[in-house]
């Protein structure tokens, strides 16, 4: 279902030969309207891929009557080139559906530094158009994978609506969005303002939490289409509660995913003085490689906890933090707490909650081990 | 040679059984005078050993006798009793010497979070000082070994005076020095104040620049220590100079023999706007595991060095970054440059030039790969 559970929506996926195995890699998601209100989210990355320039500016206007994703290169550093493919891509799609370019968004994702290969993205743009349908939606979600190993979708009904999903990601996830491209859809009738609103709020509480490995992408897009075909106009509130649970489960579907990952990692952070600290201290706890080495060995090392959110501007008092793993306070007071042989650290999820003793407020990032195969994967995803 | 190259110092390094292989493990390096002018600096994180604590608290009265340093266990987030095994350590050694435990600092490294075997190490500090010669300071330097392969010792000669010094580190090396200990040592004349501004100076410019791993250590000591034995008041600028050369030796003896590396990497920016830009920069692509595990997989993967440097606030243009490895331009004005099929990765050293085209200042940040055994290596540390 994913992007094409809510009405007002067609998508497809179809296999251009851009990826190397004939798998899909071309996808569109169309709205049909009545309305079309949209909204994105782009990566924080200075080093902008030529398709979020180019949607960049689609989602000033706050409308999109398509979207088209590709795997199989990123049409990042690719120079002023690059970005006269995107716009040759956008209005080659505006043409079939008898549009404007300005409201088709572009959406890439692949190894940076290479053009694309244009005939053959152009072709696959206009198969997808042609066999778009409403149960194209599995078939969209599965073409813009690119390590991914399944693809991600999400979808869930609200009061007279519905919204869905599906995105990609799976390695150079990090905050400033996960490296990812996601497609949220609904037949909601929200304006473009609204559309904006809820995004953002939504994905700084989701998408915003996972970082797999500290590398920021230079592609990272999340754009949210509202249709109106529903004919509803939602409580803001309960659609801003159901957006959140749609970008939440995408965002844990990624982290589940990540490359060469045997662990999800969740890094609570508790009694911090403000939500910002306890962001700023999972971060820290997130990116620390020899913390996340010693979770791949079972090793549950609280010290390079501590000497991770040691690194951080969080009020806290080196004396009064404790640190739990999988629920056992190993380290208390800033030292040695109960027994480290009482935690288990088989299980594929795992825990680890960091009380700062400074306040009431907390947060939580989610990321993954740093494992053997994710050296492997990521020395060889270019050559 | 090492720490007793200049005059008036002795030292010693003996297995005391702390490290379980038995190898050396306690070390002291004793300063004879006439003077005792000393300086140290230490770690920024937040969460600092006990030893750490102790030392700044005696460095604060700018004079050493003695150092007590041991590998096999870090005495970090022990808590008062940690503390109080440091104090204890440095009043058996005043004892021995028959002089103040206000001047002895003390180093230590290895798991964070145990006590140390107090019987153990405090038998092992009167053997070194028992036993301490000025021909113990290759000793002293293969004592404070962890996971290091191998000593890391250097020494110079000046106009009338000589520096010496050893250093330990391999792992959880990053600015805010190196995770790593280091005394450097000089019969020259040289006034506490002296010390720290050239200490300080010097170790900015070597230490702070070496990153293997992004990770901040709990105990990251430098001291400088003078005996002034040689009766040499130095020209400032000359002994800067020197000491510079000496740090600048063991901080790279660091860096090629981190934990699991396979290739050394320097980061060199240039064409910054200024020198703090170029560091942000060159820290970042150190910093990207993305760019790491590529350096390791032998592939010139220059999208990922962009997308580093992307994520800092560096002044630049992305359409006019050019980026070199080992001298080849695979990047020029942001997108493909030169071949990248004639960057050789075969040699160990790598050298990776991002010139900003933003003005003239540079920077250059040592680091390493991120390789499979830097995994293995520390997902089994403590376990």
């Amino acid at each position: 279902m994913s992007v094409t559970a809510p009405r007002g929506f067609r998508a497809a996926g179809v296999a251009a030969g851009l990826k190397a195995d004939g798998a899909r890699d071309v996808a569109v998601v169309i709205n049909d309207g009545p309305s079309r209100a949209a909204a994105g989210v782009f990566t924080r990355n200075r080093i902008k891929a030529a398709p979020v320039l180019w949607s960049e500016q689609v989602l000033r206007g706050g409308r999109v009557r398509a979207v088209v994703l590709n795997a199989g290169g990123a049409n990042a550093c690719t120079g002023a080139p690059g970005f006269q493919d995107a716009h040759t891509t956008a209005e080659r799609v505006a043409e079939a559906l008898e549009d404007s370019a300005a409201e088709v968004a572009i959406c890439s994702t692949g190894l940076i530094g290479e053009r694309l290969p244009m005939p053959e993205l152009l072709a696959g743009a206009d198969e997808a158009i042609g066999t778009a349908a409403r149960d194209g939606g599995l078939a969209a979600a599965d073409a813009i994978r690119t390590t991914d190993s399944v693809a991600k979708i999400a979808f869930k009904r609200g009061s007279g609506y519905t919204i869905g999903g599906m995105a990609k990601g799976a390695g150079m996830l990090a905050p400033s969005l996960a490296t990812m491209l996601a497609v949220l859809t609904t037949d909601a009738d929200l304006t473009a303002e609204q559309c904006d609103r809820l995004l953002r709020r939504a994905t700084a509480v989701t998408f915003d939490r996972i970082d797999s490995d500290g590398c920021i992408s230079t592609n990272d897009t999340v754009l949210l289409l509202a249709s109106g075909a529903a004919g509803t106009v939602p409580d803001e509130a309960d659609f801003a509660a159901l957006l959140t649970e749609i970008c939440d489960d995408l965002a844990r579907q990624l982290v589940n995913d990540a490359e060469g990952a045997s662990k999800t990692i969740a890094i609570e952070v508790v009694g911090a003085a403000g939500e910002d600290d306890a962001l700023t201290a999972a971060r820290a706890v997130a990116r620390n490689n020899l913390f996340k080495c010693a979770v791949y060995g079972e090793d549950p090392n609280w010290g390079r906890v501590l000497a991770a959110v040691g690194t951080t501007d969080a009020e806290f008092d080196p004396d009064q933090v404790n640190v739990a793993i999988n629920g056992v306070w190993i380290c208390r007071g800033g030292a040695v707490g109960d027994d480290r042989s009482k935690v288990d650290l088989k299980p594929r999820e795992v825990t680890v909650t960091v009380d700062l003793s400074a306040g009431s407020d907390a947060a939580t990032v989610w990321t993954t081990d740093l494992t053997v195969e994710y050296v492997h994967e990521n020395s060889a995803y270019s050559t």
